[in-house]
């Protein structure tokens, strides 16, 4: 076979490397050449591993889309399918421009505490560091699994030009900032506070291997404060206090979403060492799965327990609170102990939900502060309690770490506090001046109308999902209802 | 760019790796710091291999959920995404506690031959090492491709908790069992009949490289066997021995399904080298794309020829029959071959699906039986023709090697024995007990509302697939008459 | 644990690998030792590398089903999955018994400039070289990609048959011959003339990083002279010259491929490094990702400026511009002129579509056309343009060399020339021997009866979309009209 001359080199570089160097090395091996070659494999398997694992999370970015898809309305799907697709797009430009210099950029003195302040739109030395380059890439696709959290919670009455705004300010400012405080230097990780606090004999302040806190929890609780300025949905909350379910337009959809989650979790956890050559990957994806696996059965048998059956929806809840959980910790602890983190993942997401929506009564159609905000400070409070010692000698509360357990609360606190608080800032100003919410007949008549002027299912007959709006409690959908007997919008049309 | 304190060693690791060896290594690389790198980027990259193909062997789970969801009706869907969501996470948890002790444990004298018993609940000396953890890691992806291909032989008629019972028996029992013995060093691998029987010049026993028979016909039997005691849907067989077709609700769900369920063979087959290092993992990836394509092309022209018209979920079908044909043979033959064998496989699957939808009338929504059960035998047959001796010496019968041909008759005979003996057992016990079925009326309605108290998709609406039943024969799948014209769903609801 | 007889060398391989090679490695250590596990590490990164890769081009197949079948009819749609289906069965099976050969085989004298004459069926050498087994996964992949454009341009009225047979000479001829031009030492990349031409100083002709040519542009050039021959859907091109937006049937799922596509290019443009010890691996997912983001945000805010409303679809198609413009020059350029690249792109898929549609009336259902063809000659030109001279010393115009720009320039006739001619040729005598289009009445009734007998969606009502063809323009999808209120065939079922 020939090789041409144009791709010369890319055919070649691949060629030489498997069939040429062993004739080259008859001449010329030494011992620096082979060392220099160990290098080449080492940072060859390390770029794989981390750019492979940022493609699965890139694409929990579709696994999100299709769970607030399938949790939400017929109505509404054109416009979620396009926040889903905005917040990705705008929010990893927006990272390139400012949230990647703020979170990993350098920067000096006290600042070094709080911020970065160099690496703006890939500039610069940046530019030309391939490893500088493979860490924005890692980091941008987390960046955007943040901003992603918040559309769901908000989903079905929210303006999309608000919203677009709200995106760039999430990855341009609102995770860079607490990023840089736990990943980037900042003082949650370095400050010395936190380290003399955290005397937990090997010097770390707060910890959060791959983002329950960093990612999970400010996107939830962002979304708090996102979906309590706006308001809930029309039709959500009845007179003397009733809480109406509005169930989502399609079950299929939105447990393909929780596949592809669980999927791109095996990115996200086990990327998080950023080294192929680091083995402690396998026991991570293994704590991660048992952790998915235990969340979800845990919600089936509590909701089978409670309400007779066992429900769908809060099964994918389930499964995905106990990633979120088990994603602060997943290095740190054992496999039994991943079982019992996804095992109150999924107790703790069911009665946060039913907090936020009987209590609080604030509407989030597809629960993302119980799975992200609750769950995340969870997997936070969780490395600090069940850590065990086998992965960079962190031990947690339970083998006799106090210290450290304190360090993860104040964490805990601090994210809560920056995210929702901000966020609120955020999201009162956009109230103030563009407005949060479409006009009423704009939302039941459906955002993709209102906001894209078309529909999400042109050649379906569908209902406005308003006899959903008769169940009585949070886990009921309506649907005892056979669809074909109380089907108003028909009877509209026929 | 500054690197922080906290995750110091993690950023670092990887930092130090990558740059900081270079700078070492002038003042003390030595063979042996040398050897060393090249033990941890060989490591790395099998790591890497094995994880990130595991990673795709568990999105089957989706794959099988779509197309077992888009072939039957909508009415059941909830109920599907459910029993796929929990095999998948039931299945695990039962791997980890009991079942990968019983397949891959030490055990001793005769019980060598029979089961592992040691590492329950991956504790121990199995905690603390990697290779364990990875290697359960990958044989529990497999554990549940195994346990969720019986889901789709039972759909839209059987009990969630009876279902529930049996997925935790497959994982825990039934599929370590026999995976012991082919791949554990049970009796068919290494027992000294078979060896001697397998007089094949390389000392083997059965083999199987990536579970043709361990994977999929265990799934295949056992899903004759439930089938075959749940009995058939109501509608599915007329008086007269009219066999009427009922269509599946969506078949881009279902082709959706195939892609993901191809896609994820791209780690069943050449992640089963377990080492990246293999440069025969090249091979294995093709062949298994070539009998894939082979096994779809040939149930595309077969019932282009048979029915006048290209049948896509047969198409489909014959694709999935493809890759479990090749996946017991696919690293030991050629490309030519592995199209032979697929090309096989997509008639073998039409002809299957017929025989036991019309002789034995045993009612499988999405042929399962055939797909996985035929195919899975038929891939261990090709496995002892086929194999051409240019991977570990191993040759099949076309290559003058009876011995060995036989020993994988013998083994396929033994996992139909096995499969469908221990699973009608196991069926046969839960029918007498707890039930296998749900009543005729919660049938009629669906068991999204009976099992869950929710419809799969409460925005569109839907007819309950009755007309379907019309169709006279396999192929036909009702909708010859425009469903607009006959819906007696919809007059009911008018 | 013990290691099984049977599967010994299997497993083993791995655990000597892991583990035995240290103990072994005191006894006997040498330079010549080391540097064989050298390579080998090398070797299995590039090979885990370049098929990890390759696996997630191959998902693209199932993106390019859900976006074609998202932006067409459900009437169509089990056609359409057919189609995708076919495509890549049946053009794999032609890429392996001649494309390949045609594209990447030997050949001397002037024959090398034009196509390769061995490797047939991956018979003989080809099949004992890893090497080759590898670069035909690679290369097979990249050819089912440029056959599926095809498909959606063609949409909705094509006889299946027809279809079945251009995708094979696509695959077996089309995409070969020009591959071999740029990609297989034809005369594009090695000519005297080429090169002389393109004095650019590093002896280069023609490129194409990734494949916006050998790939993209022959796509949507084949596809063109296909959407042309095969003239308009019934009802696309009013009296007195309208145009009438016909909407696809859902949005969600043509936003799901959009994702997949996405997705999948990380493996198609970092992928084409062959390489996975190439660290611009990084900086080439960098690029792809912030053309795609920029693709789509270009489009979204300019259909928001033009229809006062961003339009959800052409937001997607934005994404894929940018992907498929990047696709080119994504290893040569930096991350701001990759923005910059995916914002031209963004209104270039719109100027086109634009064009297309009303100016020169071609039906384009999917607008792959301008998405793959318009795009991909820019992207050959976007690499003639911004190569900055940070990898393998290639620059464009921008930095001063005229001749390689130039070089881009006659590459980008070249493919629109020969994918538009030879697919005239292609499809002109199809039309003229078994005809290209289904007849009027069959496309009115949808291709899913009359080609395969089925419906797409047997479970749901649905409307014919016949409601959709009133729309006055491209961007209208006719949704405006609420479906409930203009259902005529609900109204002759009920």
């Amino acid at each position: 076979m020939k090789v041409p001359k144009v791709v010369f080199i890319i055919i070649m570089a691949c060629v030489i490397l498997l069939l040429g160097q062993p004739a080259l090395a008859q001449s010329e091996v030494t011992l620096e050449s082979v060392d220099e070659g160990v290098q080449t494999a080492i940072t060859g398997v390390n770029f794989v591993w981390v750019l492979v694992c940022g493609f699965l999370v890139m694409l929990m970015q579709l696994g999100f889309a299709m769970l607030e898809g399938g949790l939400t309305r017929a109505k509404n799907n054109a416009n979620i399918m396009m926040k889903n697709l905005m917040d990705f797009g705008a929010g990893s430009l927006a990272y390139w421009a400012v949230g990647f210099a703020l979170m990993m950029g350098t920067s000096t003195g006290a600042m070094q505490l709080i911020a970065g302040t160099d690496g703006f739109f890939l500039l610069g030395d940046t530019y030309s560091s391939p490893d500088m380059i493979k860490m924005w890439f890692w980091q941008m696709v987390f960046c955007a699994t943040a901003a992603t959290i918040v559309s769901g919670a908000m989903a079905e009455r929210t303006k999309f030009s608000t919203y677009v705004i709200a995106s760039i300010v999430i990855s341009a400012l609102i995770y860079p900032i607490y990023g840089h405080w736990v990943w980037g230097g900042g003082w949650l990780a370095t400050g010395e506070f936190m380290v003399s606090l955290a005397n937990n004999g090997n010097g770390y302040g707060a910890m959060d291997f791959a983002g329950s806190g960093v990612v999970h929890a400010v996107g939830g609780f962002v979304a708090l404060a996102g979906a309590w300025l706006v308001g809930a949905r029309i039709g959500k909350y009845g007179p003397g206090g009733k809480v109406n379910a509005i169930p989502g337009h399609s079950i299929p959809m939105a447990i393909f979403g929780v596949f592809i989650l669980w999927f791109g979790w095996f990115g996200f956890n086990p990327g998080s060492t950023l080294a192929g050559t680091d083995t402690r990957i396998a026991l991570i994806a293994v704590n991660t799965t048992l952790a998915a696996a235990a969340g979800g059965m845990s919600a089936m048998f509590i909701t089978w327990y409670l309400y007779r059956k066992p429900d769908v929806g809060m099964t994918g809840n389930g499964v995905v609170a106990g990633l979120v959980a088990i994603t602060a910790p997943c290095a740190f602890v054992s496999p039994a102990a991943s079982v019992a983190i996804g095992l109150i993942a999924g107790g703790l997401v069911i009665a946060s939900v039913w907090f936020f929506d009987n209590k609080l009564k604030i509407d989030d159609p597809v629960g993302a502060i119980s799975v992200h905000g609750a769950n995340g400070v969870f997997g936070l409070l969780a490395l600090g309690l069940f850590a065990d010692g086998t992965y960079m000698q962190v031990t947690g509360l339970i083998f006799g770490n106090a210290g450290f357990f304190l360090a993860q609360i104040i964490s805990a606190i601090v994210v809560a506090l920056w995210a929702f608080g901000i966020g609120a800032v955020m999201f009162y100003i956009l109230k103030k001046t563009i407005g949060l919410r479409v006009k009423p007949e704009e939302e039941l008549e459906g955002l993709d109308l209102s906001e894209h002027g078309v529909t999400a299912y042109p050649n379906f007959v569908t209902t406005d999902g308003a006899f959903g709006t008769a169940g009585p409690s949070m886990h009921k959908t309506g649907a005892e209802k056979e669809p074909m007997k109380a089907m108003p919008a028909m009877e509209k049309g026929a």
